[in-house]
């Protein structure tokens, strides 16, 4: 067995101070306990999510500190101390920023042959993104067809996916996003009807005119200031869909919470939800992204970092205002990974 | 006919200064145009939704400036220009601040016979604050026997009829008022498990304390802080019913909104209703209230104020932070109204 490296969560960071939080070591290759398997980390994930997980309990504990940072990964299993999984099957589930991830079966699921895809799919394109994006806009949202449906943090990776599934289910799409770049690509090849650069333009006052009925639905990734402005344009009954809240996840001040005022006086409702909730809605969302993948119709952009070093500096990127990344942001650990 | 005096209403208010917003003025008497009827007003009804109806458009046009100022009335019918509506009548709907009031026929109810209960009852008990609670804690809260309710602005015409109705549908109540009488009211007469007093007591530590499990259904009348301490004790799957956002309304300043980050956290939902969209709901909420509250199992208080000259400085209550009113506030503007 080689050398294991990983990112050590030293103390949950202050801000954005994420230099001084994790730290980049030479680190003992973890040993799989009863019910556990060692995996070989192939790909890893970096999601919005690993920060609130850094700063408090969520719907895991607290990530422990002088210890590797956790993240999904997808990777080999080297040895298995858990039954009905064995070396060599490749798994996704959560592991660690390293080489070698130590990781419970709860959650962790085989990855089924991609059939001629590559192995990033099953990061970036179906589970998490897809899954979230799916059961956000079918099952939360209960978008119909001829709705007008707006999403932030469109280029990320449940955003882009979001917003396609939006347009494939029949709805009028909004895109908003930090960059001009970024919203050419909304609007170009993903197809988004339109797109709004909340860096440079003032979004209340474009979703008013580019929504004049007001918006039925909203997929809400980022909360603050833009998702006020969202909701300042709600339709009758419209229904907004809490995926996340990246705008607040760095701030220890008092947040921005969301004006209830304009949706009060229309109606609407409120759903948070978090994928963990609706594994079931899983298998119909795989169904449905890999026909629409396979038709043209959802089009994926990994946005994959190499080497495992170049993890942290990619993981700020999800918190910088008009960074360039797309689509789904991810570490290739394995230089070999497809 | 005899004179008529109304409350003008000559400019939105800025935060709580009602003194220069409305005067009270001899004034003609309306005529009715066609389509309308004249209404000898008995009661008036004075409702923290008629402050935003002084600030902007809502579900209503804005009030106009220089005419008498808007509120629910139950009244005598003594001239009609409307088909279905005669002389005589009792009718109830959204009327003005003065001894006679014309009004269109839209929303316009006739009040049936009360059966030897007073008519106020018709304003108090049943229809808006009865309806408004009854469709809150049953359709939006969707509550269910053994859960957590809790309910702000326990003490209002709404908040005190919804503890109730949750004390009756099985569950565990609590209420936040502003006063230690409000709360030994709540605890005492109306049979709340709990109430908590948010002008001496911290919110969310005694909602931790009361709730250990979480709250699973809450009743929003006020926001502010006060929504979020109850927010952040949110159960796995809580519902938020809004119904009003009263600490909102005199606040011209950027508001304080719903930090949605522990909602998100546990998956919660929040549905922001109005009674006129759930008024096929009524038949139903005004048979069980008569119901429960011929058994003795609701109680209702009316706090009535006498004359119109002092609908004013009652009005001003609503807004005062334990304030002696408890229940439904109204204006008896016919001395002689039972």
């Amino acid at each position: 067995m080689t050398a294991n490296r990983a990112w050590i969560f030293e103390h949950p960071p202050v801000r954005d101070d994420f230099d001084s939080a994790l730290k980049f070591h030479d680190w003992p290759v973890p040993k799989a306990a009863d019910g556990q398997v060692l995996v070989r980390n192939l790909y890893l994930s970096l999601d919005p999510a690993n920060r609130r997980w850094m700063a408090g309990p969520t719907y895991m504990p607290q990530i422990p500190t002088g210890a590797p940072m956790w993240g999904f990964v997808v990777g080999e299993i080297i040895e298995s101390k858990a039954a009905g999984f064995a070396p060599g099957e490749i798994v996704g589930g959560v592991g660690t920023w390293s080489d070698y991830s130590a990781v419970s079966t709860q959650g962790l699921d085989k990855i089924p042959d991609m059939g001629g895809l590559p192995l990033h799919t099953a990061m970036g394109l179906f589970r998490g993104p897809g899954g979230t994006a799916y059961v956000g806009v079918v099952d939360i949202g209960q978008l119909k067809a001829g709705q007008t449906f707006v999403v932030s943090g469109a280029a990320g990776s449940v955003g882009s996916l979001a917003g396609q599934i939006a347009k494939i289910l029949g709805a009028t799409v909004v895109g908003i996003a930090g960059s001009a770049e970024k919203c050419a690509w909304l609007t170009g090849e993903l197809g988004f009807d339109h797109a709004i650069d909340y860096q440079r333009e003032d979004v209340e006052a474009r979703l008013r005119e580019l929504c004049p009925k007001g918006v039925d639905v909203y997929f809400e990734n980022v909360g603050g200031a833009v998702g006020n402005a969202v909701a300042a344009n709600m339709a009758k009954f419209g229904r907004v869909a809490v995926c996340g809240l990246t705008a607040q996840y760095n701030d220890e001040r008092a947040p921005i919470g969301l004006d209830l005022m304009p949706l009060l006086l229309n109606g609407c409702s409120m759903q948070c939800f978090i994928l963990y909730d609706y594994l079931d809605r899983l298998p119909e969302a795989t169904a449905k992204l890999a026909e629409w993948y396979a038709e043209g119709r959802i089009k994926y952009h990994a946005d994959i970092v190499e080497g495992l070093e170049s993890a942290l500096e990619a993981f700020k990127q999800l918190f910088r205002p008009g960074a360039s990344h797309r689509g789904k942001l991810m570490v290739r650990v394995d230089p070999a990974a497809n």
